[in-house]
């Protein structure tokens, strides 16, 4: 039981119990998203803005990384913001947008859910629910989000330990669904020169742990544009299934996150590199042919 | 704007502008709860269990915690664990029970709500809504409680920052609540020897920036029960305007936190020594009596 | 044993078999400077420039700090400073002028050794050897001021562990210097709204564990002037044996920082404001006049 | 000037000023030892025990690093424990090892001084200075070194941020060497699942603002030798110019860091798979035989 826990005495936890804890070495889910498969050998990148802004930021950035080897689209509808000034998303507006570059790109979305009174509007608009770092703990958006049979994308906390991670994904699995992906995106430290500390040694903890997807989001994990595809690179040689990449058609003008956001032509570059490095470590790019067809 | 935010050219912030931000030396919120006034020149203390566990439990704290000088009464109907497997509180009949010693005892009870649906339910069997550490960055409960005309004791998340810490009361603030009383509970940091690093030095920070009172848990923000008398008074020399104290009757039978629950007579002792304490440092303690009269 | 050391199979270490571990309730040791206790129940207060900058800073500075009750003085000759282009100290000269700063006001000296090397030569001219942040483990140094007779003031590392402070301090005593006053001077977090998290915390903790003195430095757990006499205080409350601060005669005009000095009349307003509140938490200042006499 | 510094207000430090700052992109230096080039575009690879315990131990593992690829033959004779009572090296005797190991391997050794008055001695046993994680502020032993011919490997302190790195090496740099190698090796933070947390970012935020090669030690900074092969290509892929690898011939009986030495054949299997990705990334492993011919 971890620091966070009380202490019921009479309650004994076995290791091993956990639903989220690996059976054995060969033990692993697989999250099939339209037939894109996360957590096989084949590495999934997901891309596109932190903020849907309008339709044509949302459509023009979903081309580009469709075309350049994306394979699903990443927005924000609802965004958590540290004031309440800042921009806080265009809600359900943004869900139209995604549906809508959805049904242009064939690309499969995922997009945050904030409030578990939220989530049966976000679900009908998304393939893949996304929870943030900021409510990593909270739990009953975690078992909201678990009585779906949706994919759910989980963030880690930026002060979470790898085992207090594991329990919020517990919550999930706890209520039935067991279709999640853990994303690693970075950990508060006492380092300022970037965003936050991407922690790699997080997927191999992981990996070791659990037989849930790990993918990485370097874009957080490091805010800054230029540091995105080293730490991308490092994230696959490291082991993750994965990648979620912000990417903007136009960063110097993006609402949000515009300095850790790729221009679509470094994102190309980015995904030729990929397809270099995954056979070098045993993987692979997920062949985008097989999700269209 | 801080790290966590995005970046939108044309809004700028101008120092000063927020809500909670002191607009000069002798601005001072003062949080009135059924007579007993937070953040004034007497010092408000807190005290209860971690849970309400049954009705002996919370009816023999509350006694006690009342009789050695308690204001207000603290316990949890709903709990945040780390563990969907670890007790989650007795949810409605705990707040039940809340109103049950609060009709006892005399004493204002605080318990804390963790979903948005809950607030009306909460909020109509609570004197002060609580927002706990894990669900400071959840927006969508502090606007929900900011619709509200009944105070809320915010507490500092894990790993925030001073300022994000404000700019989450700033939530609570726009929506036309001004009831906010913030809550260090300590953070986290590398060292081990304790639950959480009690940050102390957050206290003339605070009180420094904002107007809103400023009270500490040293239950939580130490772990050890023999900690917490030494660090609930060098909160008030370090100007805290109260405390939050967990008591429980039978601390080595608590379903949760016992480990760091005081007994009730190391509670009537800490009683002893703040009253003492308080004036050194131009403080009293609450007169008990003005409430009940 | 800690995460820092390696494991050797077959050495048990047993706990209390340190040196530094306290044996009993009643286990104190008091470390005596020229008639100044320090340890016991009355406080001793260090004070004095950051840096000794030439006679007239020091003097002034030495003969305010001992008018208003300092009991001894601080004053850097050696500067360890993050830059080599800093300034680093008068070295020689300097500890020239803090003998002549003693001799006129009889006041003992704490001052900094940096270099194994320079024991000789700093003990000779101090009364307690400090050891800075950044050398808590230059283990080579460590044993060199255990080698001597002479009390040693042992800061924190910025990110040691109270297991690893107290570890630092075992290679003196197992030299056979068992004068060794512990210094809490602020850790390491990710909040950058002070300097440094003063970790009031270490206090009891240190306490509980050793029969060392500890005092606390809140100019440097704090790098803000107006914090110090807050945190000072509330260092008190907590149990701390004394403290050590930063005041300059001109701190606008201070080499080194100014920040967080105080001015010698906000000195003087500390003292009253101890004196008053020492015996609430059942200590009292040292009774200067028995040190002169 | 960083948080550690004083303030001397006529000092005004210019961007791009230090010795250690990137003049422009293609600014690289190259540490040759002995026709070994690190900072170029081959990756050099150092292995070897934690600490010299006996010359069969020495010997055997230093033929079997050197049969498997390595290029330099890492040996603590002298070693900074947390405890007194723990192994603290061979001292003199580990050093003259060290030369009998190079002797018959050919390799280079490279081996940690932790004390100014060792320098001499050290530096006439080693091919290149470390200077380890604890003493990475202590000022005294890098000038020390800054004032031979000799390569230092510096290390990174376990709480130093990337400008205080940079700062730490500009002591040296200030003493006219400048051949020093940066060596990241986990940063400490509030996860506790890992010894260290490896922090990657480092590595191309330290590349893009200084000239020195930079390496990697995912043994300290992992901790676990299941995690070491992982991070090690991890590093490379996020650019590192090189790795210092725990090998022990028996890590089961190391007096010293056994949990995270690898066994050779573990190191045979990593320089195999090291010899694959380096390519992918536009690298190549340092060509053995150029050295020994």
């Amino acid at each position: 039981m971890d620091q966070l826990d009380c202490n019921i005495p009479n309650i004994k936890k076995i290791p091993g119990q956990k639903l989220a804890s690996k059976k054995s070495n060969n033990h692993q889910t697989i999250v099939d998203v339209q037939g894109i498969r996360i957590g096989g050998k084949s590495l999934v990148i997901i891309a596109g803005p932190c903020a849907v802004e309008n339709k044509s930021q949302l459509l023009d950035t979903a081309r580009l990384v469709s075309e350049y080897g994306a394979h699903i689209l990443r927005g924000g509808a609802y965004k958590p913001r540290s004031s309440p000034y800042s921009f806080q998303g265009l809600e359900e507006e943004g869900l139209e947008l995604l549906q809508l570059a959805k049904l242009e790109t064939g690309m499969p979305v995922v997009t945050e859910v904030m409030d578990a009174r939220q989530v049966a509007l976000v679900g009908s608009n998304t393939d893949i629910f996304q929870i943030g770092s900021r409510n990593m703990s909270n739990y009953s958006l975690l078992r909201e989000v678990g009585m779906t049979n949706k994919p759910v994308l989980l963030k880690r906390g930026m002060n979470a330990t790898i085992d207090e991670f594991l329990w919020a994904a517990e919550y999930i699995l706890h209520e039935g669904n067991d279709q999640v992906i853990l994303c690693e995106r970075g950990i508060r430290t006492f380092e300022t020169a970037y965003r936050n500390t991407l922690d790699l040694n997080a997927i191999p903890m992981l990996k070791s742990l659990t037989h849930l997807p790990v993918i990485v989001d370097p874009s957080h994990g490091t805010g800054h544009r230029w540091m995105v595809g080293t730490m991308a690179k490092a994230a696959i040689a490291a082991g993750a299934d994965g990648l979620i990449i912000e990417v903007h058609h136009q960063p110097d003008l993006a609402l949000c996150d515009g300095d850790q956001s790729l221009y679509p032509e470094e994102f190309k570059k980015l995904m030729e590199e990929l397809t270099i490095l995954a056979p070098a470590v045993g993987r692979k790019i997920h062949d985008k042919a097989t999700i269209l067809s």
